[in-house]
């Protein structure tokens, strides 16, 4: 054995995180034993009470601190739209716009039979619960364009129909500075078909 | 603010760590909510035990969890050769040969003026109460063929010299399996020097 017990055991805890192989997970062993005590007990305890104090909104499904979230929360936000993700970092990707004054639904994944996620695997029941007051008159489909979000989404926009809620989906299109060029033929495709008077 | 507090906090902990961005860390901050409360436990635990049983040991200030570690407590090891390296996972290059019999010593780093390390931050002083017992008859310098590990061998052979110990540097040369097209012209040079009758 090269590596002792418990350096072996260091390496191991990193390289089951994402993105991080054997050379990267033994460099981050190095340097936790390079650390103060002081240093190590923080890195300890940002890791703890991530685990403690973060949970998912009763709401929204959103990860939050508070519950209700911050945006549950806020009294100024629109109730008649909600905006369907599929992750937390989605909803930050969509605050990051300043356009959005909706509520949030976080699935916490898209449907996906490859990997054996189903409709029941997502905060689906959740998001029904919160159409049942009759406040909310939009949900956009704010899902990956993968083939997954695109399923999720078509098959959430059939679950609205009998609601009376009307299903939207973001638009497909080229992004904002990126060159035609380079843009591929299906999303070319797509920008075409959903063309706009100006 | 986008994410929580805790959130942050936890992101900010792992991009403090070699080779990580924040990317990255968003990443892995995601991937530790998603762990359940025993693996988050059995990562923390990883952390806290690697820093609690790994230290340096007295004699060659490897890593090791026993005292003294498992080479220099070997009796079939060569007492009368030290390889010195810069770092624990040289040794373990080294032992990956498994050519080499003697005994190791980690001077954990290499004289850097750039970097203000200086002999006195390197473990010279252990070296060198180890040579008092007349033992050792050669140290070979592994350190690395960087201008710092140079300048670090040097240094040492010099006070080896008035105390009748043979110092050796490992060869340079071309890799083996490598192409000699694609060898920096140093490295040519220097196997050209060092060539030998066949």
């Amino acid at each position: 054995m090269l590596y002792t017990a418990a350096f072996s055991k260091l390496i191991e805890t990193f390289q089951k995180m994402p993105g991080i192989g054997h050379k990267s997970a033994v460099r981050i062993a190095y340097y936790i034993l390079s650390l103060s005590n002081e240093e190590a007990e923080d890195t300890v305890r940002s890791i703890l009470e991530a685990k403690q104090k973060i949970r998912y909104c009763p709401i929204c499904q959103n990860l939050t601190e508070t519950e209700p979230c911050e945006i549950c929360s806020n009294p100024k936000r629109d109730d008649s739209v909600i905006c369907v993700v599929e992750q937390p970092k989605d909803v930050i990707a969509m605050e990051k716009t300043r356009e959005y004054f909706g509520r949030y639904h976080v699935l916490h994944g898209a449907i996906s039979p490859m990997d054996s996620v189903g409709p029941e695997d997502l905060k689906i029941k959740e998001l029904l619960a919160r159409l049942q007051s009759g406040e909310v008159k939009e949900v956009i489909m704010a899902n990956n364009p993968s083939i997954e979000g695109e399923a999720t989404a078509m098959y959430l926009s059939r679950l609205l129909k009998p609601l009376g809620i009307k299903a939207t989906r973001i638009a497909y299109g080229i992004p904002v500075g990126g060159d035609l060029e380079y843009a591929d033929q299906v999303t070319l495709a797509k920008a075409l078909e959903g063309r706009r008077e100006i």
